[in-house]
Formats: C-alpha cells, sequence, structure tokens
C-alpha cells in the first residue's frame, strides 16, 4: 500500500525546485515506461498496477529498481495523467554530458527559451523522428523534466540527448565548418535557399524569438513564406518540425 | 457590473451543448477579438476593460454588439485563461455553408477524428500561413467551438472557413480532377512522389489514423519518412504542419 509519505513526495516532483534536489522525474504510461526500461536512464521506482507488473516479469527481473504494486485507485492518486495507464515511475536524472562536435551527426537542434511544455516535448519527438540525436535547451527553456514535457514527447526523450547549455559557450565550441540557422520570420526562403551541413538549427521563444543577444551568432537566416493575409506566425513545434523536415529531405535526397 | 446569471451565462458555453443550444461560441484575447472584428462572424458581447474600450472607440462606434466595461478581478471570473488578457466576446456561430469544389482553391483539408484541441486550432493556424482557406471535421471530431481550440488558432479561425460535415459526401461531391492524399504511416515518401492538385488532403486521428471507412476513398497514399529507431510517430499537428509545407512548396515553385 502507498504510503501517506510516497503520495507526498511523488506530488513534490511536478515542482522543479523538488525534482532538482532529488535529480530525479516522473514518466507514465505503458509505452515511456516501455522505452526508459530499454533506455541508459536509470529508473529508480516503478508503481504498477497487477497486471502490468504480471506481464512485464521477464523484464522486470534484471532490474535493480523498486517495484512497488499499486491498485488503479493508488495509481489516479499519484498520476498526473487524466487516464492513468498502469505504470508510473521515478527515474534518475542522467550525468550532465556535452557531446564532442564530431560525434554529434549532421543536425543539432537549438531551443531559445521555448516555453510550453507541449511544444518542447512535441519538438523533441519530431527530432526523434528525424533522427536528430541532440536538442540544445538555452537555460530559460522550460524544464525538460517537467512531467508535460516527458509526456508530449512519448518516449523520445530517450532516444534524443537533451542538454540545457548556455548557447554562446556551446556555438563557440563547433568548428567552422558549421552552419548556425536562425529562424526568423523574415528569412530567406528555407523552400529556395541552398542548406548546408552540418547544421546547428535555432528556434526561438514562441512570441518573442531568438534573443537578441544569440541573433549575430547565426551564419544564416531562414524563413518559412506564408500565403496567408492576416497569420502572424505559426506555432513553434510546428516550424520547428517544417524546418527539421526540410533539412531531412535535402539531406536524405 | 456582471451579474451573477452572465457569469454563469459564460461558464456554460464552456459545454459543447450549451455551445450547440445557444448557437455561441466564446474568444478572448485582444489578437483574436481584433481579428474577429474584421472578420464575417457576429459578435454578440464584448466585455473590455476600460482602457481596452477607450483604445477601440473608434472600431467599435460601428457595431451592433453590446459592449459591456469589466474590471480586471471580473475579467478574471469569466475567462479561460491563465492571463486573462483584456477582452473577451461572445460570437454567433456563422451560417453552415459547403462552398462548391471549384471556389475551394488548390488545397483543401479533412481532419478525421482529430481529439486534442490544441491539435485542431494549431492545425487550423497552419492552414491559415499556408493559405488554405477550408478544413473540413468530419463529425466526430473535437468541437470546433471549444475555447482551447479558439484560442489555438490565434485568430485563424477568422481567415479559415471550418466545416463540420460527412466525408464521404464531401468526396463524391468533388469532380475526378481532384486528387484525395491520405497520410499514413507506411505510405509513399512525400518528398519523392509526384503531387498533384487541386488536393484534398486527409489527416486521420492522434493514435488511429485514418477511418476504415475513408481509406478506400484515397487516391494516393502519403508518408513522412523516419530516421528514427523507436518513434512510432509524429504528433498528429506536426504531421499536418509538415504536409501542407510540402505541399505548398511544390505549388509555390
Amino acid at each position: 500500500m502507498l504510503s501517506k509519505n510516497q503520495v507526498k513526495y511523488l506530488h513534490s516532483l511536478r515542482l522543479g525546485k523538488f525534482r532538482e534536489l532529488n535529480r530525479v522525474f516522473i514518466a507514465e504510461g505503458i509505452k515511456l515506461v516501455e522505452d526508459l526500461l530499454e533506455s541508459h536512464f536509470r529508473i529508480q521506482i516503478i508503481y504498477g498496477t497487477h497486471d502490468w507488473i504480471e506481464s512485464h516479469q521477464r523484464v522486470l527481473a534484471s532490474g535493480e529498481y523498486v517495484i512497488q504494486e499499486v491498485t488503479e485507485e493508488e495509481l489516479k492518486k499519484i498520476s498526473s495523467l487524466v487516464t492513468p495507464n498502469e505504470v508510473l515511475v521515478v527515474a534518475g536524472y542522467p550525468a550532465p554530458d556535452i557531446p564532442a562536435p564530431d560525434s554529434m551527426g549532421k543536425i543539432i537542434l537549438l531551443l531559445d527559451r521555448i516555453q510550453d511544455p507541449g511544444n518542447l516535448g512535441t519538438i523533441i519527438r519530431t527530432a526523434d523522428w528525424f533522427g536528430i540525436s541532440h536538442v540544445f535547451c538555452s537555460p530559460d527553456t522550460v524544464d525538460f523534466y517537467n512531467p508535460k514535457v516527458i509526456q508530449a514527447t512519448m518516449g523520445s526523450f530517450c532516444r534524443v540527448s537533451i542538454h540545457h547549455t548556455d548557447f554562446k559557450q556551446l556555438l563557440a565550441g563547433l568548428s567552422d565548418s558549421w552552419h548556425i540557422y536562425g529562424t526568423i520570420s523574415d528569412g530567406e526562403n528555407i523552400y529556395k535557399t541552398e542548406l548546408h551541413f552540418p547544421a546547428a538549427i535555432v528556434i526561438g521563444n514562441e512570441s518573442r524569438g531568438i534573443s537578441d543577444e544569440y541573433l549575430p551568432l547565426m551564419t544564416h537566416r531562414l524563413g518559412i513564406p506564408s500565403w496567408s493575409k492576416g497569420a502572424d506566425s505559426l506555432n513553434a513545434a510546428i516550424a520547428a518540425g517544417i524546418i527539421c523536415s526540410e533539412f531531412s529531405r535535402r539531406l536524405g535526397s
């Protein structure tokens, strides 16, 4: 049975300061937990329903985590989801690790102050789809371990490395072979301009775009042309999706 | 001053059945209301702060709506937003109107059972960006007048006509010159296949895709290739964004 203290602890992890203090986060649901079990993340505790634990005996046998059976009622108490889905885990933050520039692949994403958890999660999911392995977030981007971000990734955070870092330092560390693309409303038409690799693509804040301090660091400025008579902008995750698609199309063909 | 009955009425409009009964919906915030004031929608009541009404005197002079001044406190009571933004309006549903196929432009979107209000709103915003004027929703798509949908469109619903309709009937009414594109995970690589216009693009439900009853009606099946080792799918709005982008690119260049 779940103790009051366990419930209190799990609820506290919805807040960034308690996640940071304990260096753990929560992930929920069958798909996400299966992805986590196959990943490099260290799971600490699994809260699973009787049926979920029964059907995962083989996988669970080799783990070093605590497994606690919970009823549907108990799961509801600790879940942030409208419809809790059989299992919830507490996992540790991975060790911070900035990869060497030549091991990052041909495309990396830099997210500058993205504020909406759903947008951040969706962008990570999209990066995964296009085989982008490293996503960098500016220090004032929404916390990646926010449960809404984790859930919106649909498990993609297990395959994409996410780093919170200062962009000036990051970009200074890249060799001259890298091209730094800023996405800006009046940038060059992305469909018609030549795209170069390796590419670091910078996506700006939902309403304010890319910070003034980072703009001078862009070597290219890209825009998505509009046919609208009134729309001001695209949603940040949609813009990121279209840009990742266009870079992948050029790379792949 | 707002009466209790007014507050009760406005709260009731968060539910589809009361919107349907009164054939009105709510929209909030400076940008959305400015778009609405310029649109064909008939606004019934405007609840604005003193400052908002002051700065919109000229526009408001010509309207046939009721204007009621509210305090910030009162606006908080009737708003669905975390941060209410100066103005909230009640507007009427437009008359249902299925356009003639030859007046719909070169691309139309058909949304089959999209369930997430944020996704639907974002798709409408994206359609607007790419100059797509007509979006059709299957009868079991989330209600377009849901406040979360309206807000996520960022005002684009004023420039894109949205129709709830049966797709069989709609598709049967299109001439043979139309190409019906279904987006399906194992469809043809969208980057490499020829695209034809006029195009009706069908986007399926977030987890279940396009309904079995509509699949046989597709004349082409398109997919977005993935480079991932584990991602199952893209978010439905992201997939719609990438597909709209690719069709627009071909059309525009």
